[in-house]
Order: C-alpha cells, then structure tokens, then sequence
C-alpha cells in the first residue's frame, strides 16, 4: 500500500466503483470508502483486473481518511438527501482545516448551499459537482459540473481536467460553474433538458411509427442516418441502437416488449418547478414530465381508450396516406426546430437563476462542457456555444441570427408534423408546445390584453396601455351596465 | 353602539371592506378593525350609507377584540405571508381560549397549517379559507372554502350560509372542505383552472380576430351568444362585455389599447408547482401561466418579431380564407373541448393532494360551491358536480360518459382550430396541449416504451415488459457494439 493517497472516495455503487477507477486510471492514487465494506472489496478487485490501478480500499473511515494527503479531498457518490448528511458526518469528524468535500450527486442546490455553509463553520470546504454521464460516461470519461468553494475547485483541478470527458478542439468537459449550489443546479436543468430530448425523440419515433408505420428495422436506419447530420448526439445513437435489439425473451424486437411506462427521479420535476418560480416558460420540459406522469397511468389509459373506441375511434383516427420519404425528411426538421426551443428555455432558465442568485455563470462556457461525456451530447452545442459566444447577452436562441434561419428554414415542415399527429389522433406535446412557444415569443402581439382587461374587470388589478404610460383602471362593469340600459 | 358583536374582520382593503358589509347586511353585527384607521372610518361610512348596517369600527386592536361576542370568531383579510402572521400576533394576545382566526386570503396551505398548529398551543382554532368572487362577490356572495377546525367553522357555519351566494336549486356557496390547509389548497387549484379558462378564451380571441377577422362589435355577440349555451359562464360574459366598451382617452374599442402583458400573483405559480410535486399532469394550467410569462416579455417579442418578419413571415403566417359561421362554431367547440381537460387536470390534482394529506375532498361538492359567486362560476360546474354524482372515484373527467359523449362530439372541430392555427403561425398552447393531454390519456400505447428502453441502455434503470411481470435490465450497448461487428 502506498498512501497518502491524491484524493479519496465514499460511496461505491457503480457511479462511484466507475469514478473511482477513471481518477486512477489518470494516474492520481486514489482510496476508496463504502459503508457496506463488500463494495470496497468489489472495488479493489476491479482496479486490480482492470490494470492494477493505484486504488486503495478502506472498511474504516477513519483510517480512509487519513490515507489521504493534505489538505484532503474526497468526493461523496452516495444518494442525495439524509445518506450525503449521514457521509458526512461520518467523515468530517475525522477531517481537518482546510480538507474539502465533494457531493457528486443529483443534489438539489438548496442542500449544497445549507452543507457548504455547515463546512465552514468547521473550517471545511465544499463544492456541489454535477456528474453526467450515466456509468460509462463516469468510467471512461463524464461531463462534471463543479460549484461551490473556488479554492476547492483549485486543489483539484488538474484531477478533473483529466477525468472529464474529452472533446477535440474544445477541452475537458469541466469547468468551475460558480459559486454556491450552481453546479447542482447547472445538472438538475442538464437533466431536464434531457428530459425534452427524450420525449421529442420518442415523439418523432410515434409520428413515424404510427402515422408512417415505418417498421424498427426502418427506424434503426433513419435514426443512423439523422445521427450523421445535425442531430448528430449519444440520444439519437442509442435510439438507433435500440431498435436493432432482438427480444431475448420471444420473438420480435425487444423494444416493442417494453412496457410504455417512464420512470422518473426528482430533477425534472425541480427543473419544472424551479421554471415556475422564476417566470421562465419551459413548457417543452413541462411536457416530458407531464408525459412521463401520463405513462404512470397504463391501466387507466387502457380504460380510456376503450371508452374513445367505443365512441367511434382508435388509436390512430384515420390512415393518412404519406409520402414516406418526405415524412421522415419533416420530422427531422420538427425534431431539430422543436429542440432549438428546448434547450432556449433550459438556458434562460440558468440565466434567471444566476441574476438570482449573482452566480454570473457563461451559458456558452455550459454548452461546451456538455459537448462530450453527458447524456445530451451533441454537435448542436457547438451551435449553442457559438451563439453566446456572438453574443453573451442574447436574449433567447431563437433570435440568435444562425437558429433564427435554422427555424426559419424548418418551419413548414414543423407546423406540417404537427398537424398531421393531431389529425391522426397522436399527441406530440413536446413538439406541439414548442411550436406553440416560438409562435408565441416572436409575436410582438399577443392576446394578453384580454386576460388584463379580465383581471382589471374582476380584480381592479389596473392595465397598462400600448399608447401611453401608467396604470389604469376602468369602471367595466359600470360601464358595460350602463350600455345595456 | 351595541357591541358584543357577532363576529370580528380585521383588514380593510376593498375586499375586506365588502366582505364585512355583506356580513352586516345580512344581519350579523360585526365589529371591524384595521392598522390604518383611516380605513376603519371609511367603511363606517359606507356601512351607513349602504342603509345603516351593523357594523362598528375600532381603532384599538384590545377594544376590537373585546367587542365581539364568545367564543370570538375574526377574519383576516390581509396580504398574505407576512401580514398575516403580523395581525395574528396583533390580535391573539388579547384573544382567549376556543377564540378563532379566520385568514380569507389567498394564502400558502402550508403556513396555514403551520399557524393551526401554533393557534392550538394558545387553545385557540384557527381556519384558512379561500375567498373567491373578486370585489364584487365580497359584498354580494361570494364562494368560500373555509378548512381547517371543524369546531371553529361549526361556529359560524349559520354567518357564512347567508354570506355566501346562493345559487338555485343547489344551495349557498360554501362548505366545510376539509382539515389543515385544505381550504387555501382547494381555492389555490381554483385560481389554477381560473388562469386555464381566462388563458383558453384569450386564444379563442385571438383565432376569431386575427384569422377571422372578426370586429370587436362581433366577437362582442360572438362571446353574448356563447353565453347562452354551454359555455354560459361569469368569465365568457365579462369578455363579451369587455368587447363593448370604447377608449375614454381616444378612438376605437378600450381592449385594443390595453397592453398585453399580463400581471400575476402566486397561485398560479403555486398550483403548477404543486402538480410536478403530486405527478399530476395539469399543462393547460401551466400554459396558462407560461403564457403570462411570455405575455411578460413585451421588449423581447418587439425584437423578436423584427427578426423574423426579415425572415419573411409575419403575425399571421397565410392568411386563410375562412368561412367565418363555421369558424366561431368550432371555436366554441375546441374552447369547451379544451375546458373540460382543464377541469380535470385541476380536479384530479386537487385529488391527488387529498389523498396525499387524508382531506378527503369531496370533488362534487367543489364544483357545486364554485357554481356562484367566484370567478369560474358557469353552468359547466353542474356538469362536473353531476359526473361525480355518477361516480364518486371517477378517475377522470374525461372518461364521465356525458363528457367522453361531449368530446367525441367536438374533436373535429377542436383538431381544426388548433391545426387552423398553427398554419396560421397563431399559438393556441393551452387548446394546443388541452388536446395533445386528452389524445395521451385516451391511448393504450405510448412511445413512453422508447423513453424507458433509452434509461435502461444509459442508466441501467431497468424496464418492465408487456408481456411479463418483473423488472428487466438488458445490455443494450454491449448487444449493440456485437451487431455492429
């Protein structure tokens, strides 16, 4: 054994076992902890078979920490919520000034701030680290979004910078996010983001499927085939993948065995939430939660659909005759155009929060780092990046000049798979409200001046008006009373 | 004077000064008390001019509370939030055991379950309870949902019976609603669906003006019209009323100058927030509020809209012939389509929260106390009061064979005025997602299957199948790479 080891590990699920062997991997001596001491074993054995990696395993926490060398750093991979306060405190007992903690969890940011504040008054320091990537991006490479303790972040740096996915030309995807809970915060709308591109991939996949019947074999080909172009992403590579997968279990594709129930962790729903509170529009995010919760419901919606069949139609109302060919071209565009809104929603959402909270984080610097290692991978965010980097202040990315032509030039065939899926009774709400949305932000009118007129009959809650300034409020009722006599 | 009074209010705004008076008129002293005396003095006044009601005003908070008769009951009617917890402190110390509050406001449930808590160490009762009705229904009848104490509503139960408004044949607009916060959460949900409905006509508006065509004098007997059927409701009359009144301060129809950007409070926000938390899918409300975000960026639309007109297309994309009869048809039809998934949404949320918290809400009975006096009232609410008549475990509206019977009937119409829309580059997102929500919930299959066989392949989050119980994980990448091979 050779400790004092660079940095140290709690928390050997298969996040944490990956994590672990790709900072030892790079060359950085690491020790590792787990509770459940067969883990550290498990851990130990895989470093050894998986080229005898300068890991060292620890069944007590005391002794794991202090085979670290100073000041010490060890990252948490443990559930969010009570196990990361439970870690910690089993740790930092044995922890020092200036030592530093590191929660690589889906944490939600208030959590972070609340612990990073606790640590200092021990003298500790912490950082919240966002990690994408699932398992094999934490293996082989992930897209980590650290904030918190600047200072923190330093001691560790040249760990990260080697550990992070790599892309070409762009760098490690890793960077300081910001202070406080921001990196938490940075992944939970990463996820939510996620979230969007998942449902309007399994939207486009419904259209085609059900409106195109196109067969799996067909939809493996045009998934390959977008994913040359400027869909080109780890979302739009699995998918293809996934539907040449044979069932194990009968005969068939394996995906069309799975059950349409979606599962969920918390941070979408925070994403949603968060969106809320800060009066940004996020209604393409709001959609694939909605969906997902929809999915939940399997047995009433077998209920449902027996009592709309009974009443006259199906699943799909009426066979539309397409041009296959030109079916697939359209829902490229729709997919691309609707994900251009997607990610403008995610990105004015950091934006709010970072004004909020006085964060100043780079919405450009965030798309670079999500270039490589994380789930929504893509060569889009090089669009994206290259947007702010014209113009950091932009106010949304569908004014930016590039994506204002990018839409310009999809939006027929958008607004033509949209209708087509509702004619044919299948709802694409990822792509319908995302339509719905960029009709709506690049409208310099809207019909808002009836919902005020409303608020100022009922609740005298006053108007603004377009042709003069000040707070107005009409006597409606009064008014109105007075015409009908 | 003639104190013991009947009951106490405290908080005189325009709201509180009508709701005492309404009290008063109907026959219950009342004593009335605010920070600011002046506004005390002012409603003295009215309440002699409004003919010599029984109402006595106080400027000492002591003399206020000692006033009314025991044990005492006092309505708050202030901000929420702070004030509240302001005027609690002010009063309760002179109060004494078995006493009640009262907070009409529109309050977060939870601080009122916290404030029940801390009422019941002083041994005094506490209620929350939602107001709605505006200015107007304060003083002529409001609908009220008071929750909380049992025992405290039990001691007035026989003020707020009169106080209430009274709708034939189905009795006052009140009723005990349930334990804890369950008052202010059920009047939160209705502000929810008041936001779906207000949102809903706003873009049946903007269909019939900007691609009917139509004048204000039509959409004004447009909207008359529509509030002698089905749609016959306070809000669809406001709106036609609103259509009628011309600008004091220059030419032309009032509506036309009102500024589209429009305002909000927190219920909204809240009810949003609360589905994501519940699973509860509820996108017309959130349209509804996303809508008033995006309504809120008036400076960037402006900007917006430049950079896209350049780009060749306007407001409206094409102008559309359309024959006009058929068009308010089926937009009257698509917005009472689209009603009905609001009032799901809403109902099942308020649902799923009962069952979470152990109210046991009675859905039913909540649509029969929002059939007068508050905003949504309209004849609509007899029809959701009835399907739970039918079925108390309805688990949605859209399955009540009267509402399925409803839709089926007006799908056509509603798939034309969307797709009419969207050709028209018009967003109509809560009619938009209305209907992509009724075509998710009516289907068996959803592509949710994609979505789960992409979390497995990432995530290792495994799948249930179809055709067998159990949870599978499958090695999606591995079996991919070997048939890439």
């Amino acid at each position: 054994m050779a400790p004092p080891t660079r940095i140290g590990l709690a928390g050997l699920a298969v996040m944490g076992q990956n994590l672990a062997l790709n900072i030892a991997e790079k060359g950085f001596p690491i020790s590792v902890y787990n509770r459940t001491s067969s883990k550290v074993d498990e851990t130990v054995e895989r470093a050894k078979q998986e080229g005898n990696l300068p890991l060292y395993g620890f069944h007590d926490p005391e002794e794991f920490v202090q085979s670290i060398q100073k000041p010490r750093v060890i990252i948490m991979l443990v559930k969010a919520g009570a196990p990361v306060d439970q870690t910690i405190e089993t740790l930092s007992k044995y922890m020092e000034k200036g030592d530093c903690i590191i929660d690589g969890g889906n944490e939600w940011y208030e959590n972070t701030e609340r612990r990073e504040q606790a640590m200092t008054e021990l003298g500790l320091l912490y950082l919240g680290m966002g990690v994408s990537g699932g398992e094999e991006g934490a293996r082989n490479g992930p897209s980590l979004m650290p904030g918190g303790s600047f200072e923190a972040y330093k001691y560790i740096e040249d760990i990260l910078l080697k550990v992070a996915a790599q892309v070409p030309d762009s760098g490690p995807c890793v960077t300081y996010i910001g202070k406080g809970g921001s990196g938490n915060f940075v992944k939970m709308v990463h996820n939510g983001i996620e979230y969007g591109d998942m449902q309007l991939i399994a939207e486009a996949y419904d259209v085609l499927k059900s409106v195109g019947k196109l067969s799996n074999e067909e939809l493996q080909s045009v998934f390959s085939e977008w994913n040359k172009g400027e869909l080109l992403s780890f979302l739009i590579e699995i998918t293809a993948d996934i539907f040449g997968i044979k069932d194990d279990k009968g005969d068939g594709y394996l995906v069309d065995k799975v059950l349409d129930k979606t599962g969920m962790k918390g941070t979408g729903k925070w994403t949603v939430q968060q969106a809320a509170d800060l009066s940004v529009a996020a209604p393409t995010i709001a959609a694939s939660l909605d969906s997902r919760f929809l999915s939940g419901l399997k047995e009433e919606r077998v209920e449902a659909a027996k009592v709309f069949k009974s009443g006259g139609f199906g699943d799909v109302l009426t066979e539309q005759d397409v041009d296959k060919a030109k079916l697939i071209d359209d829902v490229r565009q729709a997919l691309y155009a609707s994900k251009i809104c997607s990610y403008a929603q995610g990105m004015n959402l950091i934006r709010a929060k970072s004004i909020e909270k006085g964060w100043d984080l780079k919405l450009g610097e965030l798309a670079r780092i999500w270039k490589g290692g994380c789930i929504i991978r893509a060569i889009f965010l090089d669009r994206i990046k290259k947007a702010y980097d014209r113009n950091p202040d932009l106010a949304n990315l569908l004014v930016d000049p590039e994506f204002a032509k990018e839409i310009i030039d999809r939006q027929s065939a958008w607004r033509r798979v949209v209708c087509l899926a509702i004619n044919s009774g299948i709802s694409t709400p990822g792509m319908s409200t995302s339509l719905a949305y960029f009709d709506t932000y690049r409208r310099e009118r809207l019909p808002a001046n009836l919902v005020q007129a409303q608020r100022d009959y009922f609740g005298a809650h006053t108007y603004e008006r377009v042709d003069m300034e000040g707070h107005f409020h009409t006597e409606w009722f009064k008014i109105a009373k007075q015409l009908k006599n």
